[in-house]
């Protein structure tokens, strides 16, 4: 007897204007070269057949009723779940009048997800400029689905980005902050609370009974025993011996230069770098085109290509879907083990 | 008619219960297999001897009166230029008795290429605090290489540390200080300062007519705009605008993280890095065995390879000579252009 197939996945529109519709596109016409698991996504017909049009590669879309018909579609079209709010973009220009269908793409797939008809969430990229004019108020997509995800009358789950490629994972303890305001916001307890949503979300996502994390220090030479900065002693190795109390496999501070060449990268499952270029600079030196964006932390599987709206060559044919094929496999595979759990 | 020949390169000892020793015995005996041009190891023929059967790879020194023997001695045997000072080293296990030793390898190195006698100088790794605990007054290696080379009552000249690999090379505006400390010391005339000799050597010494240096930003995406961080703006744009007056090509300010993956690279020659670990993460992640460390700004050649002494692992044979072969190959690439300008 085989195992149950997990649910489709639900991708979303992303900012109409940039260059997530013609890469859904692509990922969609790459469904077999690329072995994808079945997807919807949640957007409007007839733009995704304009875009598809102008960029001279026309391509099968058909409106769905739900998502559960989703993959009997799946090898003749591109399985739509149609919005109610209005989409008319040009590609390029970016308008808050589409924010309701950027919005509604969103809010429709996570619930999806929650109710589990979808097997996980793609998101394709937003502009959160152009959402703010229209109101929105979270700082960012990541929050936002946070938000969705909070029981009601709870504070919504600490989510964790982690950026994802077949040889490494990285996950930054801080993210979008200046560099001179890493050191103070690098905290036991922030260190701590990221650690843990990695090692869980290893286990039950990722399937690795035992994960291994190796954490690198804030410093050159990881402080050098604290000749260049004392974060090591203070914060980081404390951090860690909780962490081993707890019976997570943490190792650390290891100097970041020593800490992602393909040797060391076979001695753990993820590495927790201090803050966001110790994270990024390894993983896109070595796979740019085919890291993910995977949110750990969550309670349903979201993923997202490691790439912006990019409006400056939108509708231009120049759009790489590598990275939404890779966040599209990863997530088929990540439901795949949620619905095998 | 053919190039005059460069003139033979200097080794130097390094510590010699590190590593140093059996690397340079190493490299020599790999010398046609790498092609390596001539050198001479300023040390103690003896202890060569004694090191090169105790890892039970007998290799062949031999002493040389003066380094314009080395050419005609080099097939047959490492030739060596005897130290004064005598060595008496157990692998793994520093001694300051041995840094008179280290000193006068590193003074007669560099004797012999101010004086044109040497194309270049090589050095083995040293151990500052050994060398500290027998009076040694210098920051480091390379400080002390720079107060060797200054002028009678001039300053020192400004060294600059590079990290070269065939495809990447890298170089850290600010070095061996705490994350904590770079926003402050990270200024315009640092930056110019070392964007100017990186641009002059690379011109003199590597050939490239028309350097291109990146120039990376200092926070997450370059700042955004100002969003996370303001140095892009009051500091490393202002700085590549002074550049490009003085007919530098500087780029930037670039966000690291899309600075270093395989196309990113083949738009520059060095890439600026603000601190210690934006620059060495991408080159030892890509490059980590044959990544070489090259002075530049100092009035002679000078390169090194890119690890310490590793004294835990001296003297098991452990130790690799790759990065201590493209040093030497590199300085010998280096030494003929400098022969031929």
């Amino acid at each position: 007897m085989s195992a149950a197939r997990p649910a489709p996945l639900a991708l979303t529109l992303g900012d109409p204007a940039g260059i997530g519709p013609e890469i859904a596109l692509a990922a969609w016409r790459a469904r077999e070269a690329q072995a994808l698991p079945p997807f919807a996504i949640i957007a409007d017909p007839a733009h995704l057949e304009r875009v598809a049009a102008e960029l001279g590669a026309p391509t099968p879309v058909k409106a769905v009723a739900t998502i559960e018909e989703a993959p009997a579609t799946f090898a003749q079209a591109l399985p739509v779940l149609p919005l109610e709010a209005p989409v008319s973009a040009t590609p390029g220009r970016p308008d808050s009048a589409n924010a309701a269908a950027v919005i509604e793409s969103i809010d429709r797939a996570v619930s999806l997800a929650q109710a589990g008809r979808a097997g996980g969430v793609v998101t394709c990229p937003i502009a959160k400029a152009v959402l703010y004019e229209a109101g929105f108020a979270h700082p960012g997509h990541t929050e936002y689905l946070a938000a969705l995800a909070a029981k009601p009358g709870e504070a919504p789950p600490l989510s964790v980005m982690m950026l994802w490629s077949e040889g490494l994972a990285v996950v930054p303890v801080t993210v979008h902050i200046a560099l001179a305001d890493v050191p103070e916001a690098l905290t036991r307890e922030r260190i701590l609370a990221t650690a843990r949503i990695v090692a869980h979300d290893l286990r039950s996502r990722f399937g690795v009974a035992k994960p291994r994390l190796a954490l690198a220090g804030l410093n050159p030479h990881a402080g050098e025993s604290g000749a260049m900065g004392r974060e090591e002693i203070e914060i980081i190795a404390p951090a860690i011996a909780t962490l081993r109390e707890e019976g997570i496999d943490a190792t650390g501070p290891h100097p970041a230069d020593t800490l992602f060449h393909a040797r060391a990268r076979s001695t753990y499952d993820a590495a927790l770098a201090m803050y966001h270029d110790q994270a990024l600079v390894p993983i896109k030196t070595i796979a740019f085109d085919e890291a993910v964006n995977v949110t750990l932390g969550l309670p349903f599987v979201r993923t997202s290509p490691d790439h912006g709206t990019a409006f400056d060559i939108a509708g231009k044919g120049m759009a790489r879907p590598d990275s939404l094929i890779a966040a599209i496999r990863l997530a088929g595979r990540l439901a795949a083990r949620e619905r095998a759990a």
